[in-house]
This record gives structure tokens, sequence and C-alpha cells, in this order.
């Protein structure tokens, strides 16, 4: 008899008496609420042009950074799941073939956050019931394969199917975001907006920064040699994103939480050193620095929200980062401090109440030394929700045991899916719900805090401090 | 109809079959031990004057920096509330209207301690059983206004009826202890301490560093032109501790936990340096680091215990401090070293059997990692309990959990409530209880420790430890 | 009444209905399968000569830093229990008078392992019930001492009633191997393996080092004068181990992680400098994080399965390690870095399926921020188990929380005793096995495990993961 997924409508939940009836009667408020997705990285042509996703492969693992790193770290070759390669070595194409070497090694998930999403998606959103094992592989395939081909696959389909209310994608400074336009132009009622991320135009030690930025001043109709200049420029395309794309939001990924508060003059002087060529790590460091304090003074004026992610060592593998590029699975997180990385933007904005920075970690022990303590006291800081590799249950419960005592729940934005697995969203969505529910029938259980401010609360964090926070 | 606290009998108590039921016995055996207070911020004039306290809000808002810190982290402008601004910003007198915002927003401290406390307070300090809402407010302010006025609210009657047994104070050491001299003159059966700090004469730091020493050797009747002499001086103050208020311990508030081990020659050359004027941020370091193991070497001879709470970033807000100074939410945490920075002490004293050094932490990263293993190896240390944004349910849990193994009980030193909040007293000590005595059953019901052995623990965490580590 | 020790069979498993169900079945499968200990520090003397142990204080007291270390920090002198000095100092010899400081102060392991690890080799090894006391001390005392003088207490007889089907002792790269030699010349069934820890002659600050290297190239016959003859005395070494005494590992406890990757030019020339006498600490700490690296080299070709156990300030009681020497319960692990430590070697190395590296720490913060991800990435990667200060019931459960979502299971290599406490073993195996089982327990409660996925975790975590990795 082949073994099936035990989806039940309990998971997550603490096996604990009380609270797990809790947990239920929250849940049950909640599960059937909109998503509102404001941070990840789909694909707006996805919905621009609502072509069929491709075959089971395509859609599960090539992109998938995390089933990449955990089968790699078995010593599966990249290769053989056909991720495709920047240095011309051949990668395997037979698609069915890749989906067998996952389907053999699929217990190598078992515990991990991507065995909660995958099955989520096979039994939801595929109707498939049976464990993915060897034996099933080809069954899987075929099933999917063909559900793909049907119209209620299609990219839009499943937007709605999902009661998705709105979804944020990422877009470069540089990207001319024809893809929203297009959706814009479509008609349909779908709502996909974009983010504003300057990493490519920001960050002197990005591929072929000088050139970036010539492109953003050529983009923008603005001379980018003045540092006045550049600053127009960036402006102008904040305005571009909110107009065309709906942006309510900017996105940072930097190596550090650094930011700096230079003299105009200083700023102006550092702009000109890292543009003309040659520049010093400790520049670049700064100019980085400087840009968030700059870009924070840009949202006092123009209201995009600040999101910082910071805090990942990129590309930890030389080998495969010459082989394959970025974003395959080898960016390892490193201590981070925001205490004093952070001052210098908070010395400037720090008490602007027109201001929002949501702050992101990936070390979670800066949630109750640091960042609890920040968003808790600072009126232009919230908290980002449990991130990447502590997007996870016991990830997410670590957050909010960590962090409400000193931050509360107000001082957090809820959930953000940030991912570019379409199919993972409802299944991420659902695992923080119950989460999150979980930790708050704890509470109620405990006599610490009232049933129904509970269930405002649980409303409160699948839904509405996203929708509050990130202006959506 | 108005809702009420849920009070619950059982609350904090672990929501596992057999853990409760244990938890409930080994509380029920604790629960009304007298309270021994041996650190913390009340004022020893409450006590000494014995007048009434003022309005709900000058008692329960205006003080309370972790009240500020959650409603000004939510835009809230902490002139509204009435804090008073060294810059001669006006603020808010109305207290009423103080008080209406607060209940507005009394929301946001849900999952927060400060709703455990101020639950507690006013349920159980002033039998209101209604919530705190916008609508109660003026009921609330009302009802409270009216209780200060009679004489069960005067400081002694709420001391007795708090069942405290002994409550350390904390004075500069520059105080003249006029309180506690007219307190114990008083012939009142209460027992109020007070705790040598002595800050502003070891930190060159410090505002008004020199003019302290100056004064420090005046009082003394001391020549604090040597470092000798001022040695002397510091020596006769503790002795002046003891003597007049009971004094039974230290405390110390540097931003590190850094000490040293210096020469006697290098140390007064240090001091000449540091007391003639501008002072490298270095030397200040080292010298705050020398007086640390000074004043171990001192509590050898008069055997005051000492405490070191390092870790806080001060003010961190620079707006904020400038307008409203010191105290007001915005001391961040930072990460804290203390294997090599307490070494140049212990290498000294760590022997000793005379002395006792309580180390806290701001950073729970430090419990397992080296204070659990310093406490378990070291004769002279102890561990403080969870402090400052860790006196929580979840930080006692945490602190219990990840010291306990390594360091066991009998390092630890029970409970602290380090407040200036009077009335949250009674309510933080039972957060302590019911969270140790969780803890406790927990092991019992894992049938890792013995139920009578447990009875035995219980004791010592809520009343002996703290009684007989700071010798009272 | 005498009271007892409560071992119950349900010990260590959660309170929580469905979870101790759950982990009482999945206990029941792996509780009697046989011990493998791949990492440790019994003596291989005591197998290959069979002898019996001593006295009940010289088998439970004197060997056992954990132990001293709890004792020692409450105020009992070493010298009174009888620890060896290295400084002539006299210590007491009347065993049974160290017995009885002992028993006296038995209260203090409360809530400890140790005080797991005692109570089941007192009831489970030597079938004693009632409580060790004050009053029950000299009871024990003649119990214990009279059984060790029986057959059935000899090594050979508990290695075989403990179930042991291979276990590994550890030893300096100039140790001859004699008892490993005597062992496989018996013709005892049992397998008692080596592991090789070169820490001697590869840290140019271990005491004797340019002595050491001399010896190392004596008895390897090769001319250590270079660094090629140098390197390939170890290859000698190691090949020597393997034949000798089955070593399947080596094991490296330098005082951080970091490692290097030079050139064979400024490796050689490097080597030079350190063993022409006084080596700066710069110099040393590139030598040693050099020689991970050429350990790693020499793994891919023999197949050694390296470990690194890093982060211990060694002997932080300068007055203990005067009067004691080494080992004596004043080690205090530090915040230890690996993304960037580790770098070198994993450019080198980390991609290669032939190589082993197993990583531990004494930094908990390190799980979930560095460790997971790295070993969830590096093929050549996998993560030792909870160590030293954390092989305890909570440490191994706060292990497993914060590792699996990232790593999954199959990075990690089920569990190491690493104890010289051989009464122990039983106990810690069984603790490790308690505690894994009620962590997949909770999985499965939680409906993110699949039953059968947990029975066969439950084997892996409890004897195949460690075979496997460790090549047993």
């Amino acid at each position: 008899m082949t073994k099936q997924f035990s989806l039940h409508p309990d998971r997550l939940f603490p096996d604990a008496p009380a609270t797990k009836e809790i947990a239920r009667s929250l849940y049950a408020k909640v599960a059937d609420l909109p998503i509102i997705s404001p941070h990840g990285h789909t694909e707006p042509s996805w919905f621009a042009d609502n072509a069929p996703f491709g075959d089971p492969s395509s859609l599960f693992i090539v992109p998938d950074h995390y089933v990449h790193r955990m089968l790699y770290s078995q010593g599966i070759r990249l290769e053989s799941l056909g991720i495709p390669t920047i240095d011309g070595t051949e990668v395997e194409t037979d698609k069915r073939k890749i989906w067998r070497i996952f389907a053999e090694n699929f217990h190598l998930f078992r515990g991990t956050p991507s065995w909660l999403w995958l099955a989520h998606a096979f039994t939801e959103v595929f109707g498939i019931k049976e464990r993915l094992t060897a034996e099933s592989a080809d069954r899987y395939y075929d099933h999917i394969s063909e559900a793909l081909q049907r119209p209620e696959f299609l990219p839009r389909a499943l937007y709605e199917r999902f009661n998705i209310e709105v979804i944020a994608t990422t877009e470069s400074a540089l990207d001319d975001l024809r893809h929203h336009r297009k959706l814009s132009e479509s008609g349909w009622k779908g709502r996909v907006v974009s983010a504003f991320r300057p990493d490519a135009v920001v960050d002197p030690e990005f591929p072929n920064f000088s050139k970036n930025v010539a492109e953003l001043g050529r983009i923008a109709g603005s001379d980018v040699s003045s540092f006045a200049g550049y600053l127009a420029a960036l402006k102008n395309r904040r305005q571009y994103f909110k107009d065309v794309a709906g942006a309510t939001s900017t996105d940072h990924g930097h190596a550090t939480a650094r930011t700096e508060n230079l003299s105009d003059e200083d700023a102006a002087a550092l702009y000109q050193r890292v543009i003309s060529g040659a520049v010093s790590p400790a520049d670049a460091e700064t100019f980085r620095g400087q840009m968030l304090t700059e870009m924070a003074k840009m949202s006092v004026v123009d209201g995009l929200v600040m999101q910082i992610h910071p805090g990942a060592f990129r590309d930890h593998n030389q080998q495969i980062f010459a082989r394959y590029g970025k974003d395959k699975g080898a960016d390892i997180p490193k201590a981070t401090d925001y205490v004093n990385n952070l001052k210098p933007l908070l010395d400037r904005f720090g008490n602007d109440p027109r201001l929002t920075v949501i702050l992101f970690t990936l070390d979670e022990t800066s949630y109750s030394r640091e960042l609890a303590p920040l968003a808790g006291h600072y009126p232009a800081l919230r908290l980002g929700p449990a991130w990447w590799f502590h997007d996870s249950p016991e990830g997410i419960r670590r957050y909010r045991e960590q962090v409400t005592e000193t931050a509360g729940f107000y001082n957090t934005v809820g959930f953000n899916d940030d991912t570019r697995a379409f199919l993972s969203i409802p299944a991420r969505h659902d695992v923080a719900r119950r989460i999150d529910c979980g930790f708050l029938a704890r509470l109620v259980a405990e006599h610490r805090l009232e049933i129904d401010d509970a269930h405002e609360l649980a409303w409160e964090l699948a839904y509405n401090l996203a929708k509050t926070a990130y202006k959506l």
C-alpha cells in the first residue's frame, strides 16, 4: 500500500491540552483570510503573461535553493539536478530523470520546512495524497505535468485560488517594469506591486557598479556625474516604481546593517571616489551605509517603507559560485550588529513618524538582545518576521518567544513569504498562521493573554499588520 | 458588559498535564513566603516619609521606562505622557489626560511582562476587576486616585501588605543616606537597606567625574589627590553605607564587564591621568576595569557582595537624551564578553571564598556559553537572575533552561525585582516564583528531579538563595 | 525511610499527551541497540589489562571534571577531593572521606546531567536504589567497593554488559598505541579503536612543541627539518593509527576554528619559523589553521574522518592550573566564528566527496546561524552532536530544535559520549536516545513527520548515523 501524507487539520499546533483547543479556535477564524504577501521574489511575468508553468522539475527543483542546498549537502551534484551553469559545464536536461533524483532523496527533507511546504503543495494544490518516493516518482511527474497544462493551474488562476489580495515582487532599480506595466494594462483584478531594490546602484562592490550608475542616469534622465544628480536619479526611479508598479517599499540586501551619517560634502566626495573606479573595501562599506541613510531621507518624503535584510555571507562556496553563479544555496548567515550599525541612521530619522524601517535578521541572537529593544523604542522601526533559514515552525516560534515580551506584537509586521517558489506561498502563510495561533494559544492557556485579545491579535498577525506596515 | 482581567490561580504554569499539577503543589508552598528584594531602585524617602503616592499617572506611567518605551515606539510623544524635559520643552500636566492616553493604548502591552505586572497591581493591589480600556479609563483614574489617599496605601502599609522582609535601594557613593538615617531613627520595623553604587566616582566618563571625586574626598575626609587617598575615601564610604543603611552589597553599571589587574604603580599613574581632566576612552575603560578589581579587593575585607550589571548601550537615542535625559527607555543591550573581560579580576580574587560577585547580563547568549560555566567553576562567582528585558516569563524560563545544567541551582541567587515601580514588586516576585515552580515541575514530570528535592529548591529560589547570597 | 532514586521508564520524555505516547513507542525500538561510541576519552589500558577499577572515589570523583567543577564552585577545595597536584601540595588520600564530601554535597547536582548519569550508574550498574546522601554515603562506598572486585565489574565485562559495539579512544600522535596493540593480540572480541590527535605536534603553543616535533620525526623515521618531512611524518603516524589501532578519525582541539590556505612555499616558510623557537601568537594561529587544511588534504587520501572541537578557553583559572594542571573543570567556552574561519579549508576541500569534517561547538548561537547552514550545504561537512556543557537533556533538545530545520537529520552524526567516565556511557547514550525520541515524537504529534519515518530516524540517530559518518 502506498503511504499517504498526513496533512492533519491540527498540524503545527502544540501538543498541550488547553493550548491545542485554543489554537484550533484562533486558527479557524484566520485560516481563510486573504494572503497579504508584502515581500517576495515571484516573477511579474508569470502574472503578466499567464503562461503555463513548465514541468515539475523546473517548477519545484531548479529554482528552489532550499532544495539544492540539501541535496547538494548529501553529495548530489547540481549538474544532475539541471541547475544551469555559467561556465559552460553540461547539465542534465532530462526533467524526469531530475525528478527521480529528487524523489529518491525526499527523505533528506524530513524535519525541514521544505517538507511541509512541498507536502502542502502536492496534496492541497495538486491533490496528490501518496507520499513522494522513488516508487511514486513517475506517477507524481505525470500527474503534475498534466495538471500544469490545465487552465486552473495558470498563474492567475492560482493567484485567485490561493486567495491572494496583494503580492509584491522585487525589481532592480534599473528594471523597466514592463511586466508590471503590461499587468496594469491587462484589466486583470489581481494586485501585483513591485519593491524598489537599488543594491546594483548603491553598492560599489556590486558587479558593474559604475556601468549600472551610468545606466541609472540614462533611464532617469539625470546627470549622475554629481552626487546631487545621482540622488535625483534615485528619487526619479523610486517615483517610477510607485507610479508604474504600485511600489510601497524599498529593499536593501547589504552584508551588514551599517549606516552612516556623513555631511553632504563628505558624502559627495565619497561618491566621486566610488564612481571613479577602484574602490577600497572601507569606502564601499561607508558608501553603502550612507546610502541607507539617504534612502531613509527619501522615504521620509515619498513614503516608501524601507526593508533592511542584512547578515548573509553571499556565495560562500567559491567553486559553486564560479560554476553556477548566485543564489545556489551557498549563502551563510553571520553574526550581525544592529545597535552600533543603525545608530547613524537612527540619529537622523529614528524618531520621525513619517518613516518606517523594517528590520530583518539571520542572526537569531539579535532578537531579544538588539532588535526587540530597538523596535520597542524607536518609532521608525518595526521588526520583520523570522527570515529565510528561520521561516520555519521552530524559527517562527522562537521569534515570537524572543521578541514579544520586549517589542510586543504591534511593532512586528505579520508575515512575509519572501519566496520565488510560487506554489509554496499558501503553505508558508499557513505555517505562519498556525505557529502564531499556537503561540497566542499558549499565552491564553497560561492565563497571560485574554482570549478575545488573542482573536484580535491572530487577525493582526495573519492579515492586518502586514497590510498596515507596508501601506498596502 | 465590561471585560474582566483573568488573574487565574494557575497563571504561568505550563499547559502540560503532570507538570501543571506539580507546579501547583510547589507554588502553594512558596506563594506566601516573605519577599526578599536584594536589589532595586525604590526611593528610601517613600518609607522614611510615608507620604501618599501621587496620582495614578505619576505612579504608573511617568517613572516606568517599560511603559514609556512601548508607547513611544508606537508614535506617542513623551511630552504627551508628562515626562519631564531637561531642555525646557513643555509637557502635558493634566494627569487624567495622560492616563487616558495610556488606557487607550493598553493593548500595546499584550504579551509583555508589563501587562502582567500592571494587571496584577490593578486587580490585587487596587481590587479593580474590569480591564483597562479607553472606556474604563476614568473609572480607573478615580478609583486609584481615591485609594492612594487612604492609609492602607501609604508606602509603609504597602510594604507590610506586600509581605516584604527586606528591600534594598541603590544610592550613589555620594549620597548622604539621610532617608535611611531617618528610617532607622523612626522605629518602624520595616527593613530598608542601601546598596553602594560608585559609578559616579569610578567612571571617568561619568558626568562631572572630577567634581564627584573631589566631593567624595570632602565627605570622606580623605585627600583624593593620591590614588591611596582616593581608595581610602571609597573604603570610608562603603563603611558608611554599611553602618548607616545596612548595606550588604555594591552595584556596578559599567558598559562592559572589563576588569584589569594593574600593578599598584600603574594603577596610581592611571588615576593621576584620569583625574587631571581630558581622559582618553582607552584610559577611561582601563580605569573602570581596574576599579572593579579594587572594589573586589575591598569586598574581600568588608564583605560587601559585588553586583556587576554590564552590557547596556545607554541613551542610544540622542534626541531623547537631549530632551529628557537618562532612563527614558532608550537603553539597548549589546553583545557582552565575560570570559576575557573578567579574567583579570578572577586571576586575583576568583578563588577567594570571602568574595561574592553576582553577574548579570542583557545578552542571553552568554548564559550557557559563558556565565553558567564561569559560575559553575569559580567559588567567588554567582549568577544574578534574568535581568531587565529578560525579567519576564519567557526570559526567566530561558534563564533556567540555559543555566541550570551547567551551574546548577545553588550558583544562582534567587530573584531580584530591580525596579523603581513599587507596586509591581509583588507581581514580579510572583511571576518569578510561578515560572521557577513551572520549571522545577517540568523536571519532576520528566523524572529528572525528585519531588521532595523540588520542594526544597522552590523554597531556595523563592526565598533563601537571595537571603544567603546577599547576606540579608 | 531512605529515599529512592526514581529512574522512571518514561524519564526525559516530554509531558505532553500524544508526544509522550509516541516517544515511548520510538524509544522501545532503539533502547537496546548496541552502543556506537565514535569519540571519547576512555583508557585503552582498561580493556587491554582488564584490571579491576579502583575505589568509588577514584572511579566517580577524581577523574570527572563535571564533578570537580560543581563542588569547587561551592567552595570545596580540590585538595579535599584528592585531586592530584603538580606543585607538591598535599591532598586527601582517605578515599572514604572524599566519598563522604561528595555524598554530602550531592544536592548541588540537582538539575544537572551529572545527576542523571550518576543516578543511572548507581541504580542500573550497581543496583543501588537508595539516594546518595550524607547518611547513605558509607553504605554506597562499601557496596561499590565490593562490587568492583567482582569479575562482572571488570572493564571487559562492563563493555559487554553495556552492549558496546565499538568504542573509540583518543591518543596523541606520539603515542605508541601499546594498549591497542596488546588488545588486538588478546583475542578479545570487543572493538576498541583509536583516534589520531595531533595537537601536540601541530600547535606551536603546545607545551614542548619543538621537542614533540623532533620526537614525531624520530618515531616516524622522517627528517622533520623540512616541512615536507614533517608532513610525511604525520602521514606515517596516521597510517600507523589506522593499521595498529583501527583508527577511522582524527581529532583537533584548537582554540578557534581558524583554517588557512597558504601556498606550499608560504606554509614551508612558516613551518621553519614555528620550529625554530620563539613563535609569535599570530604565526602560531596561522600555523594551526594551515595544519587543519593539511590534515584535510591527508584525509582526502587516507579516509580518516576529521573532527574539529574548537571554542574552549582552556585553563581559565590560573591558580587551579598552576596547582593541578589541565582538565580540572576550568575550561570556559567563548564565542566562536565558523563562517570566516572555515572558508580557507572549504575553498580547497569543502566540495570533495572523499572528505568528512565533523564540526562541534561550545557556542550554541552558532547552531542555527552558522553550523546548520554550513552543514546543510557543503558535502564535506557534518555536524557533531551537542558537546560537553551541552551534552544534556536541554542541550540536546536545543541542538535538534535549532539544527534540524536547516541541516535536516542526515547531516548530523548521531551521538558522541566524549567521556572518560566509563560508567556513564550507557547513561549518556540513553539520555540522547530519549531526548531524540522525544523530539521526533513532538514532530509526529505536531503532524510534521510521519510515524514510520520517525522510527527510521530514531534508528539513524541512535545507531546508524554514527556508524556511517565515522566509517565504523
